[in-house]
């Protein structure tokens, strides 16, 4: 005899970074299975260490971390977690990036800018994943940026069922704060039974030049309720400013929906002392209990990604994960 | 002694496939250098074959290639040319590519899909390239698709010096045909005095479900010269459609303005009938002699491309080539 | 727990692109199964377009295409529907070449020409292909060309098979049309009992310099039933010129037996309008009816792919292949 | 004609990240050049933004960055510093790391641990780093982890110059606060006249099992002037135990000497506290004004880099420096 | 149907090369399996020829050869294995290296040099190894050459096990022959109930300058059994040296143990006339029956190497092997 | 100031292995320099150490080294020097393959075989060899194997011009040993005035079936003064029967020519025995003195290689040095 046969198995593991790690329990807990157990901590000088304390050999390793701040210090967790499964054997490595960071940086908007989100696709490449599994990347495009295979989820079905339940039987408009997304204004309005598109375009005041900016309402909002919405809300500036030119233009009422939370400062008192009827978000990046306010909803996006692991893991169709909102 | 020292030189060549000639001529003719003498033909079974007559060994070597129908043809051709500047050992290879072939695909609209436009920046790296130089990407990320420097030029200059010098003392606006390129208006509203925007929304018509398609302008176009900008014309259907909703919506004439003529059929049939006062259009792509019609205009882009070829070969800057039309 | 454990599953997919589809169909049907659904198609501007219509993750998939003119455009096509087997997360992907493109450019025949069978595997390995199957390739050393497993397998047994029944009983030699292929006469030879060899020598005519080669026979064949045997059959020129020069030479007959039909024109004319007694081929390369002519023989090579694919799926030998004809 | 023809010539650019810019412009300034203009910042998100205000096209560029805390801040923007030289056509690009972060990570010292050392070298090249220049690694085996270049500097002239001319002439012990390193203390050894060696060897206190780890010096010290040698010192704990455990032994006074100051706390109040006589580093990371005192000697480094890179640009030997102490 | 489904099934292939058969044989037997049948010579020309005689489609293949001299004769040999393993359609390959050539050159001592340890990391990866088992290498960081997956094995519970039986009862003292290895002796000590350490250092005789070194034990030894442990025993000379240095110190006596018995001319006469009471070795590297002597005992590494392939084949934990000697 | 300026200058070094030093210092005084000094030799256990004892950085670095017996021992020291250059910062590194080892290994003959030529040039490209110059590969194909710029040298002007001058007045055949060679004899009938080809066919001998090879002569060879021709001579069987089947079918006599002295035993004996006329070679393998023969001809492969380097170096047409033989 000169071999030994057996029957393969494959083993789903789900592994998370310390960073949103509320949302990874929630994950696993839809998966029905625990987080492998492992250390992690800081030394003196902050470089990390990660280390697994369970056999990962032959696994098919799911990684999840959601790039919030302090951003570099948990895209480098990330990495050296890859990095440790990559030595440690495990069969197939996907990143789980709820919020990809550097995004925006999808592109040289001047001579001698880097491409930084091309470059976090060449990190996770070269530090040994096979596959990533992303939500509502700020551009498609960035899809391209990594060489293998991402499933790119998207919160819309979530986000819209949520607003449309709720504010579906009002005179709805859907707004873009800014002319390059109206394309996701486009997806909204087919989910809100073809309510109208507006956005909104900056351009200089005439009358005080060099001075300021006009934010001039292009489309029409008197009355209604808009459903201002965009990929993500950062320091919540562009925003706030879009709801008021709105709230100028006669708009009925504002209610804001964004994918990821980022809400650097000071988003949340921007955004509480705004006029908006309510801002409504998933939880693909961390908000603790002190940044949260009256009129925010956070609905989980951890059913959709527990579901689309699920799919890749039985190969199953993560396309048909699209159009739906689920539930765990 | 133990070595040979000598003054490194470094030597600029200038190649074409044979999808556009005429650009490549005049490239060259800006340059004041001729082009590489090469032999490239088909053998019976529509393999290419292609062959230089003169040595590139240790040359700064630049290959020119529009991706003009039959594209399939000519990018292969573009490859195979890139292949054996590296096997005839060319110092450094750049892809020139007035207009960059499957850019269109730069992500998956839907599951199962391919990302043609990076397959196709796998393709030249691959084959040896080293460095790209294109104009107007349907999409700036893919200049993130390729795996070293790309130089991203753009038209706008010079299609927007021509616009200002013939309408700028008319009553502006600044259309884009879709939501989705609004980015690119606002680029050419500020070359045009601020002039206001607009774009076509489309949407299903309510009176005739499932059956037909309304062109919605959002904007203000009444009596206004609208400029209806975009960076390619294809088959001229979607440009055409927005000429006529502007004119329906009371606009007072309409020029088009687009950097890549493909003109697939029936471009030429649909924008000669068109309302359309003028099309301004670049050389990116040949345009036959009997597919050119009155109102047509054909602006050169060899000037722009053979002074970034200057610039990359002299090691100065592009970034300073982006805000001015030149000429040779 | 932390895992979910599954036995592994492995599932074979067979796709084809449009080059020759009444081949992948025979394969599929030999193998049981349907070809994957697709949707393929060009753009105005002649870009391929592809898209499966079935989930293809984690599959171990198959894709056909034979490079038949337009041979780039099938080539693409061949490239694009690996980007997308790839980026849709097919676990293995291996390409079915029956006619592999280019393969006549195996070297440099002079300094400043392409490698271009080499840069078609670059190519390959770049959109993601994982493996190769292959047949006949034009040298053997095209195997090595490919960075990974390329299973190579061979028409003879299944020519030869035939035209030993038919003719074997006849006074046989075996021809090679070039010095260059007698290697592939040594195999046919040791086939057919020994059969005598011989080889087509073209030398300069002293008689007539610088205007026409002649054609000396080397090696026995008069009044013997010559099989005169290539890899390919592209314009026919070679082939009939050489089915000339033995029947002056005082041969019986000549009989042509080649793996692949490229005839390009005038082929058809030529081996109509020939001396050869029969023709024989294998369908490698598409024969539409209006191209097929009274002495041309087409045997299926589709029982010897499926055998292959599923040796390969089944992780069997395909090696034990080499020596036998076989049916499906 | 076909070609233009110019003399080649090579530009040295000298980038520094925000790490540690008194380095930096130390370095410049013994090159005779400035640091070339750059913006960086961070995004309300934490995200680095960096953009360079003059073109780096065809320049040798050398980006200089010490790891220090926050280190994986610092390291990503090495990292996009790297990328965004070269999308910007840089010619060649050495990362100057006079701190090389992870550098204690260059095993699995156990199980399931990454390899963050070789991690960060994979990173580098990922990013587009074509060489490095590195200063006292914390194994030599690291310059193997790199793939290409590496110029590896060692600070050992300089420090052991200065202890010689101070310390020189008193009865020397050269002491490895641990087995692993004796190495190091070997080559302070021959530079300072053969000075007998020794080490500590930490064990279990028998007395007190489980509970404390005792230190035995191994070696003579007996009244001696101890030079205490390490590559770095973190959080001074070891070294400090060691001076301690040396005192104990009867050793005349200890001198600290080591490259790197990384100084995390409470290394500063441990040092200050301790019974060492000197400790004497030099500033390959940055030491603030209020973390100086009074017995800490900093040497400076910048001579050393700038050699490096004046010989790296020059084509001329580093080898040659590894000897000699120099000044700029 | 557009599939065929099957369940997976790995096998196990264990191959050998020539280098030394005796172990592999002994580690097939301890699995419970022969090894694969392959054919392996020079031809005249000293150019290695390998095939296997049966398929390794599909399967986990471990290619077992030990480089022992002539090093680069069998180093190569492995190498070709690979590749013919690769190109046959293996599914993984393992390099298992008992004793992993050339990995004395893990860093650049001097300037100049290559760094051959890392060279041969990157000769297997190219060749198409995934994954390498090694046992002790001459240092950890070597683990970290190899771009993938190593299982890094330890023969100190072999060793340390037999040693703590035999002398366990005596007075023992831990010596290292070199400052720099002083780590592994701190292992031994840590095994051997917390023995005493030692090591001996070289420095320049001072009586007999330039011409002759001395070596001085640095630690207590006195009367003691003197474990002197090392990585391996090439020609002999630096651990004979430091024997004869021990007993002059006034040692009782003196064991050697080392994992990687070289034993290159003039080892074994050396080893033989010595003072040593034992040499201690396993069989990592061939010893033919003439080079062995009374003293020597040999102890097998075979069941570790089978344990650690049957673990990475069945998908458990290597890690777990790590503290205890094992039986087959 | 934030750059230094400097004119680039390339410098031309040349470094040999130990295989085949008289070939590499020919060379080196054709190109009127002398081989960098560098430090090569074994340690005990036959690893391969090399050191440069002058800087190599920035230089254009040609590393030459013939592929003869121990073939495994020269490959390796080959792909150290390579390594080690590349560490050292060699600008360019081109190996100069006189002979290339493994070039019969192709193809894969049979299954489950290594394609040990192209794992050859995959392991120069791994170790940072940058391109290669070769001479008279086996197959052409071999070049195409080669990730890179490969410039492939033919002896054959050197080798016919002599063999014109001598035997040009006599009447020629030309004569392939082997029926897959005769495309080179093609090219010496070309040379030699169009000298009618023949070859020799291996059969199974009919009377004496299982045992024993007929060789049967193809072509006209009576009378005339055949010139046998191939690319190496390994063990001389093939070169020698044939030369007995040529004079069994009434050849005058026979010159036997070849590029590769290989000569592995029993070459020397066999061909000093056989009625061969004169046996031609160049000197592209060492013949040590004991080895030659009267009637052996070496003629000198140096001018052509030092030509090579020198246009390759100057930027010069290394496709015109085709067609002549030369001097130095």
């Amino acid at each position: 005899m000169t071999s030994i046969k057996r029957t393969t198995e494959k083993s789903l593991l789900l592994l998370s970074g310390r960073a949103h790690p509320s949302l990874a329990e929630e994950v696993a807990s839809c998966l029905g299975i625990g987080l492998l157990p492992l250390t992690a901590y800081e030394f003196a000088n902050s470089e990390i260490y990660v280390r697994f304390e369970e056999s990962v050999r032959g696994s098919d390793a799911f990684v999840i971390q959601s790039h919030t701040a302090p951003i570099n210090e948990w895209i480098m967790e990330h990495l050296i977690m890859v990095d440790a499964l990559k030595r440690a054997s495990a069969k197939r490595i996907t990143g789980v990036v709820p919020f990809y960071g550097y995004a925006r940086q999808d592109k040289k908007h001047r001579g001698r800018e880097p491409i930084s989100a091309r470059l976090m696709a060449d990190l996770f490449k070269a530090a040994g994943a096979d596959r990533l599994i992303c939500i509502d990347l700020h551009t498609d495009q960035i899809q391209g940026f990594f060489d293998g295979p991402v499933d790119h989820l998207h919160a819309l079905p979530i986000l819209s069922n949520y607003v449309h339940e709720k504010y579906g039987h009002e005179d709805l408009a859907v707004v873009s704060p800014d002319a390059g997304r109206i394309k996701v204004a486009e997806h909204w309005s087919k989910r809100l039974d073809g309510a109208p598109l507006a956005f909104i375009h900056k351009t200089r005041d005439i009358n005080r030049p060099n001075r300021s900016i006009a934010r001039r309402v292009v489309g029409e909002v008197k009355d209604r309720t808009c459903i201002l919405v965009d990929d993500m809300i950062d320091s919540g500036g562009t925003i706030v400013q879009a709801t008021e030119a709105l709230m100028n233009a006669g708009a009925g009422s504002v209610v804001i929906a964004a994918t990821h939370p980022i809400f650097s400062d000071p988003a949340v008192e921007r955004l509480r002392a705004s006029a908006a009827r309510e801002v409504v978000v998933t939880n693909t990046l961390p908000i603790p209990a002190d940044r949260r306010f009256e009129k925010l909803t956070v609905l989980s996006i951890a059913p959709l990604i527990s579901q689309a692991i699920h799919e890749v893991f039985e190969d199953g169709s993560v396309t048909s994960l699209f159009d739906e909102a689920m539930s765990c």
